[in-house]
Parts: structure tokens; sequence; C-alpha cells
């Protein structure tokens, strides 16, 4: 999908994600800091299982649908490969975006597996989800043959947000719980989200200016342009945790001090799935 | 051996290799998961050791037939190096291949020292693995000046698996018994394989049709078709993984309850190996 | 600021934060190893944070002002991005550079708001100035386009030391309190500092003979004399680090001894910050 | 030195560099193993604090020796830098080899000083060994510009060794003690010593017949002959290690057993160095 909505839909989808992994993981960060405060009310266990699973089927039917849309929106493949009377391969671009979000579907075939069944490790589902964002990056990386040089451009800048979110994916195979590399990871997302809107914006622009393709000068901004989305990115993570982490604090100084005799049980429970690992 | 034997051969060793390992590296992962409840009955300490000697032997066995095969078959160079009558060097591509079975030959032979002595560090077999799948890598990376762009980006994707698998090799090093990182390798061990297959049918198809080694849309349709690879090396792990983990939970569940008195030696002979390190 | 100051004003920046990092890490590492001989009286807690936040403060500081020099100076953009006229990007140059300064900004802002509060984790100011590094040697990457040979080559250089800085921050966000780390970064912030110095010298000699900028023996050369100021801040890390070990332990025999009954508390008092992570 | 023995004499250094430390580190390695047995007895910790220091001392004065030999032999510059007659910069060669020297006698230096004085961490031996292989390799790689194919090439392939050998030493630095990196940085040391050894006889042959430098039969047979000489540093290593490994335990059977009394306190004098840390 070559246009305007092929890039802001994806675009869309990053930026919630990022936001909402910032809210996720700042909500179990401040259970567990304020675990002796009775914080496990807010966020028990259960709740954190529940969520886990919902996560993972939203990323799985979101990704479906942008499967089925990639096939079978106008001027799809409708899930033919190969013509045969030209013998060409057909709609290649939107057979490799298939294949992105059929990576993503994993990942959240997988998350749904994890949480749901207690066979699986638990680390396999950032394994998957740093497996779909590098199958993205690899796709990317060998897309760009014989276009613009501002068009390459943009999308090797993406590739930054791609494959770091990957890299902090296989590092959460080994340090899971980790705030900072949690929110490192929301942050890149959010980056690459609104880098996909940026990128709608170059290349199609909706006004009557064009871009023009090959200028050096555009090239050098949109270098600095992508340093001031990081900064963005940075701040929105920011700004969204501090709004949680005081959110959780003014709540658990309006709620009723727990009786002794029921603090204990319900501690265990408010622990984080994480630490379980 | 530059025809289609001579890619299928490997690939079907290396296929096999990747089914081996998850379903070793499975049961052993069921065993010590379910140990209480007396799975060390089923895949003790001496069958672990007799396995991994067997699984040296096998490697150590394929790696001489690959030498002797690339040096004596038909236009094999019969180990000689040196044509001094031309003064150039003899069939240089066999003598390649055969370097790369003899660091695959060197570590069988580590294995086997590793688990039937005692003298040797046990990461040690690692180490020789992740050199022996480094050194194919290294070749092949200087083995494709001057050929077509397909069959040189054919070759360029294969090294994604091979030194994917060499750098996993190097971790487990450090994270021994992560059964993450082993399900991992055995999985580019299938992409591995299952790569090479293709790469037999794209460079010498069996059909009459013969790809266009220098059409821009063949590249980007194997690049997607390298990610599809990964899909199925995926999926045939975690359903082979699958079936050893239901397997074993059926067979314990058949297995009448040992005595309480016979209970506690018989759990110890059940570690890992790996635990011991 | 593509003259002899701009590239001097942030050398000479660099050399003292080097130097400074040099003197703080020392102080703490000579409190930590001599506690038990009352060493926490010379360097307490409280001292540890006031000047963490200090830290914080000339960082930010420093930061506005190089974004306001950058911006106000004679030849500045003066905060306009686009001229609307000539329909071209305004001095990128002085853009990039503002930007650079800002993810300084930010890593000043977070050191001030990690040590001031309590609400954050401790290893986030390592991995914002991480970011500022990185985001520093991003923009070089692609700031040098369409320049003279050395020009390029002495900016490439730079970004050892950059990229450097940046991989060891993020290092330290996993082992936050290693001497050796720190005083590497300490060691690459000197030689980034003297480099600058260096390309001032290069690209605008103060003297009358002018640098052939596309000589080969004066890649060479100049690629050697990278290898002198590494060895140059090495030494001069080496020193500083030695003189405020022999201050410490000069100070501490010099003190009288402390009654017993003191010891306690203030020993805790003087616990490294780091340790608390 | 652009000749034969400018690079055997290297070639030897680092050869026998790498069989000491493989006897060195096999030797710590058969001691903490066999501790009970009274290996203690043989290498006591006095022992490995005076071998430690001669080391450095060996390494520190080879490295002067190296200087003073690119600086003093006949066509050395003579610690002339610039030839002010011509503007041209002076034998820059002999200045680059002079440079690698250097250091190399820091990390001399640093080692003696680490393990005679007690104020300087432990791990820093190591740091500073892997910054003069990382400044080694770094002057080679810009050291190549406009050579032959095959000179370019051999150089390039020895750059596998010298990173290879300056990464596993940050490594040790985390990880000290571990024999697998010890002996596998004692491989790739010998590997780059009889590689040395192989570039001065391709590009300055002995015997009359001369190699085509332009050859790409060459190149491949090149790249090859790298793979075998990986292949036999790790024979070299594997044979003295186990040969050390040997002699250690033939030793302790004839060694008449220690009386009970006295076994405590030598087997604290045992205690491998690299524990301490």
């Amino acid at each position: 999908m070559g246009n305007f909505k092929g890039h802001a839909l994806p675009g869309s989808f990053f930026l919630i994600a990022g936001l909402w992994w910032t809210v996720k993981y700042s909500l179990w960060y401040a259970t567990r800091r304020n675990k002796s405060a009775g914080a496990g009310r807010i966020a028990t266990r259960a709740l954190q299982h529940r969520l886990e699973i919902i996560e993972g089927a939203v990323i799985l039917s979101f990704s479906v649908i942008g499967i089925l849309g990639e096939q079978l929106a106008t001027g799809g493949p409708k899930f033919h490969l190969y013509d045969s009377s030209t013998q060409h391969w057909d709609k290649l671009m939107n057979w490799q975006h298939t294949t992105m979000y059929l990576f993503f579907a994993l990942a959240g075939v997988t998350s749904l597996t994890v949480h749901s069944t207690d066979g699986a490790p638990l680390a396999l589902d950032r394994l998957l989800l740093g497996l779909a964002f590098f199958n993205e990056g690899f796709l990317f990386l060998y897309h760009l043959h014989g276009r613009d040089m501002l068009d390459v451009h943009v999308h090797m800048l993406l590739l930054y947000a791609v494959f770091g979110g990957a890299i902090i994916c296989f590092l959460e195979v080994f340090h899971r719980g980790n705030i900072l590399l949690e929110l490192l990871r929301a942050a890149l997302c959010v980056l690459q989200g609104s880098w996909f809107w940026q990128i709608a914006f170059v290349l199609y622009p909706p006004s009557e200016v064009q871009w023009d393709l090959s200028d050096h000068n555009n090239m050098m901004f949109i270098t600095m342009c992508y340093s001031w989305h990081l900064a963005f990115a940075l701040l929105t993570v920011a700004v969204a945790h501090t709004i949680v982490l005081c959110a959780v604090r003014s709540k658990l100084r309006r709620m009723p001090p727990m009786e002794m005799g029921l603090l204990k049980p319900r501690e265990r429970e408010g622990d984080s799935e994480d630490e379980v690992f």
C-alpha cells in the first residue's frame, strides 16, 4: 500500500502500542514499588494475567486484519502470488507487508500461549516479539532498491527504531522486568509510529507542495527531524510514566488501610508475574 | 559440488540436526520440569551421557564422510591442492567445502572428548560448535566473488542463519541450559537446512524453467521467501517441542508411582548434566 | 559554527567533563575502599547527592548556553527553520548542533530528576547520557556528505570516541558503579575533547600553513595522531586517578581516629549512592 | 619494516605469547581443580604473583625493543616525524608500528602496576591489553589504502584475530578467570603469530617464485588457508593444555601426602589470584 493511508495506519498502531506498553509497565512498576502500601490491590496478578492475554489477542487480531487488508483491498493480490500469464511475481509489495504482519501474528499467538498455559517458558513472548521486529527490519532492508534518495533515507532511519526494538526484546529475554528496557522499548515503538506518519507526510504530502526527493538539504533536515521524533517519543513516555505513578500513589492514599490479617495473602497475590520467571 | 545434490545433501543433514536438537533439548527440559513426578526415570543422566557421545560420534562421522565425498567423488581434487603443471590451485571449491567439514569434525571430536572424559570444561563443545558455524559463514562470505546477483543473494541470506547459529553457540557458553537459546539454535539449523534445499531448487532447478538470476523481482521474492522459511522453521520446532512435552507427560501419567524409599537416589540420577556445570 | 571556536568550545567542555568524571569516580572509589578507615567522613552520601545534582545542573546550563549560542550568535538562524522566500531550510548546521545540545540538556534534566526525587530508577541518568552520545554520533554520521577527504576522516575518527562513550553508558545501566567503565568513559570524553581541538587546528589552522585536505599521507598521520590522543587521554585519567587516591589516603592518615561510638552511623551515611541501586 | 623480517619478528613474538598464555592459564586451571590434592604446592599464590610481574616486564621490554628497532634501524625515522625540507611526514609506516608497540608497552606497564601494587583494580590489565589489540587493529584498518588486492586481503584477515583478541579481553574484564576465554585468547594469539609468518612468505617469498597479488584464485586459497591456521592454532593450544594438565596430575601422584596440620594454611596460599577479584 504505497500511499498515505498505508503508512499512517501502521503508524497509528505502533503509537498506540507504545503508549499502551508505557502505561502497562508503569503500572506493574508502581505496583512492585508500593507493595507494602497495598498496591497489590490495584493490580493483582490475576489482572496482570488477563491484561497479557488481552494484549496477545489484540496483537493477533490487528495482524490478521492487516494481512486481510493488504491482500483483499483494491489492488491487492488476493492471495495470488504468481501470475503465470506474464510469468511475473504478483504485487510483491503487498506480499512483503503480509509477511511482516505474519510475524507479528506469530508473536501474538505466542504471547497468548505463554500466558494462558503454563507449559512454555515466560521469556518466549519477548523472543518472538524480537523476531517480529527483526523480520520487519530485515524485509525493509532489502525493500528499497532503486528508489529515490530521500525515500531510501527515511526508510533507513526507520530501521534504527525497528532493530533497536528487536535488540531490546532480545535483552529482555535475559533481563525480564527491567523497567528501563521496557520503557525504552515503548519509546522506540512510539518513535516508529510517529516516524511512519512522518514518512506518509514526506512521500505522499496531502498539500500541493511536493518534497524534492533528491535534495541534499532535505536529507540533512530529515535526519535531524528523526532526532526530534526520538526526543518527542522520550518525552511522551516520560510524561505517561509520571502520570501513572502519580495516579497510583494518589489512589493508594485514598484507600482505607487494610486490616493486618488480610495483608499477607493479598500481597502475595499482587506479585508481579515477571518475578516468577 | 556446484549442483543440486551438493546443496541438498548438507541441507538434509542440517534439517535432521535441527530436528534432533529440538527433540533432545525438549526431552531434557521436560525431565527437569517434571523431576518430582519421577521423570528422571525416563531420561536418566546415564542416558543423557550416552546420547551426547552418540551425537558427537555422528557429527564426526558425517563430517568425515563429507570430507571424503568432496575429495574423492568424480571431479574431486583427490587431496591434490596444487597443480604444478599449470601453476594453479586445484579445485578450490571442493577444498573450501572440505575445510568447512573439517571444523564440524573438530566440533564432533571435542564433543566426544568433553562428554567421555571429565578433564575438559563442559562449555567447550558449544565453543567449538560456534567456531564451526563461524568458519562456515566466514568461508561463504569470501566465496561469492563474481557470481550472478541472485546467486550471491541466496548465499548471503544463508549467512543470517549461519552467523545467527554461531552467536547463539557463543551465548550458550555463558548461559548453558537455557531452553530458549537451545530451541532457537535448533530453529536456525532447520532454517539453514531448508534454505540449502531452496538454493538447490533456485540455482539448479530440476524442471525446465530456469530462474532469471539478474531479475530484481526475483531478488525481492527470494528475500520474502527467506522469512517464510524462518516462520516454517519456528513452527516445526514449536510442534516438535510440544509433541515431546505431551509424550513425556502422558508417559509419566501411565507410570506406577514409585515407592518413597527409592525416590531420593533416582531423582539425583536424573539431574541434567548441564546443571553440573 | 564551522570555525575554530566552534570546535574548540565543545572540545573544552568535553575535556573538563572528562577530568571532572575522573575526579568524582576516583573519589567515590577511594571512599568505598577505605570505608573502614573512616573515609565516609570525606565523601558522605549527602555530599555525593549534592555533587550529582550540581553536575546535572551544570550539564543542563551548558547545554542551554550552547543552544542559545548556536541560535543567536552572528549568522545563527535565530530559531527560524524554514526560509519561505527561497523555499530552503535555513542554516541546518546550526540546527543540527542545537539538536545535539538538546539531548545533552535532556540528559542533564534527567540527572537532576533522578538524584533530587526518588521516583525514578537510578540507572536512568546513564541511559539518557548514552542516548545523548548516540544522538551526537548519529547526527555526525549523516553530517559529512560531500566534504573533503580529510575533513570527513577527522570527523569519522571522532565517532569512535562518541559511540564508544554511548556503548559504555549502556553497559553502565547494567553494571553501575564499575570503576573501570567509569574511568574508560572519562578517558573517551577526554579523547573527544582533545580531538575537537585537533580538528580545529587541522581544518582552521591559526598559522599560515594550510593542511592539504586530500593528501593520503595526511590521512595516515591523522589516524596515528588519534592513537596518540587516546594514549594521552588514558595517561591523563591515570594520573588524575592516582592523585585523588593518594590525596584521600594522606588525608585519612592525618585525621584523628574516630571514637568507636560514632563509627557505625557515620559509616552508613558514607555508603555510596550507587550501591543502593 | 615492509620486509620478511618485519613480519616474521612480531609473528614470533605473538606465537611465543600465545603458547606462554596457554601454559600459564592451564597451570592455574589445574591448580584450582586439584586444590584438595595439594596442587597449591605446585603453583602457590606467590609464584603466580611473580609470574604475572615477569610477564608484564617481558611485554614492556619487548615493546620498548620494538619501538627502538622501528626507529633506529637502517631506514628508520630516528624519532624525526616531519621533514620540513620536503614538507612531508617522514616514514609514517615506522611511526605507525611504533604506535602499535607503544600501546603494548602501556599494557605491560599496567600489568606491572596492577600486580605489584594493590591500589588498582585487577581487571585493568585486561582492559589495557584489549585496548592494545584494538589499537593494533585500528591502525591496520587505515593502513592499507592503495595496495595490491592480495596484500590488502591478507592484512584484513589478520584483523579477525586482532579484533577477536580485543573482544575477548573486554569480555574478560567481566568474566575473569574463565578458562575458555583465556584459551581462546591464547589460540587467537597463536593464529596472529602464525599468520604474520604466512604474510611474510606471501608478500616477500624467500624463493624465486612470486605470488600473483591480483589473482582471484590466490585470494580464495588464502582465505581457506586462514581457516587452516585457525585449526592449527586450536590444535596447538589443545595439545599444550593437555600436556600441562597431565604433567600436573602425574607430579601430584608422585608427591608424598602432606601432613594434615599443614594443609589448611598452604591451601589458602594456593588460592588463585583471580578469585580474589
